[in-house]
């Protein structure tokens, strides 16, 4: 009987390490998948931000549309929901490729509020942009302010 | 007089093919951008499908505000000016990485129509998301469709 029940436990055992197992990979990728779908959220501000900023450095014609739209972009992307964008666990210490700081998970209202000021600075652009390119360019101060403020703080140094 | 004219036009020459090239780079990095750019919109498409699917099969207990927010992002990204994601030349015999098969240029009323069915799913989904968990359930086929239809007729098969 206790042979029994120590096999049981063994196979138990082992079925449960397994079960912790996949658990684990399941936890690392879901940390990754995060880690990506923010870093593609930042891809998308660049994208658009770039437009901006090439029309505001007169490298590109100033063109009321073209500056509408991406400024429309920028805001909506602003205002996404990032509540499952930002699990704990998703540093740069923890997950490939993350730049992610663990001092986020320390100061979240901090970080909270430097994305709001984001998402204000982006709001405050999309109002200026399709005025003129002399509007546009006096909004590009918050913008770019609110993403480096943020990335200062908490981003690792590119390499 | 001649040959000071032909090392003028050599001159000449070689800067207009070094200017030419570094335009060539540009205009490949722009197209290259732009391919990154729109992935990196489509990842954020699945990250939030991802999450309305875990909770329609199941894998995952049914939360209304976690399927909204969800629902939500979808819909506003759905609803972003894609206008600069699809330059002409960046498909997938032309940009390393991407994708997109000439016939999306050849079929451009097709393809915004395709993109206007997803647009059209996912603000049904927003509206459903957060009803209940049949309810989400039964926005997800057009959702998965609008998906499906163009990446069927318009993306090669992944390796």
């Amino acid at each position: 009987m206790t042979k029994g029940l120590s096999i049981i436990g063994a196979v138990l055992g082992l079925a449960i390490a397994a079960g912790a197992a996949t658990g684990q990979d399941a936890q690392q990728k879901a940390l990754s998948d995060a880690t990506k779908a923010r870093q593609a959220q930042m891809q998308l501000y660049a994208f658009n931000l770039g437009q901006l900023g090439a029309m505001a450095k007169g490298e590109v014609a100033y063109d009321s549309t073209a500056a509408t739209a991406a400024a429309s972009n920028l805001a909506s992307l602003a205002r996404l929901d990032q509540s499952k964008l930002w699990p704990e666990g998703s540093d740069d210490m923890s997950v490939e490729g993350s730049r992610a700081l663990p001092a986020i998970w320390e100061n979240l209202p901090d970080v909270m509020s430097k994305s709001s000021d984001l998402a204000t600075a982006a709001s405050a652009m999309e109002a200026a942009a399709g005025t003129d390119l002399a509007s546009l360019q006096a909004a590009m101060g918050a913008v770019g302010g609110a993403c480096g403020a943020c990335h200062k703080a908490y981003r690792t140094p590119s390499n």
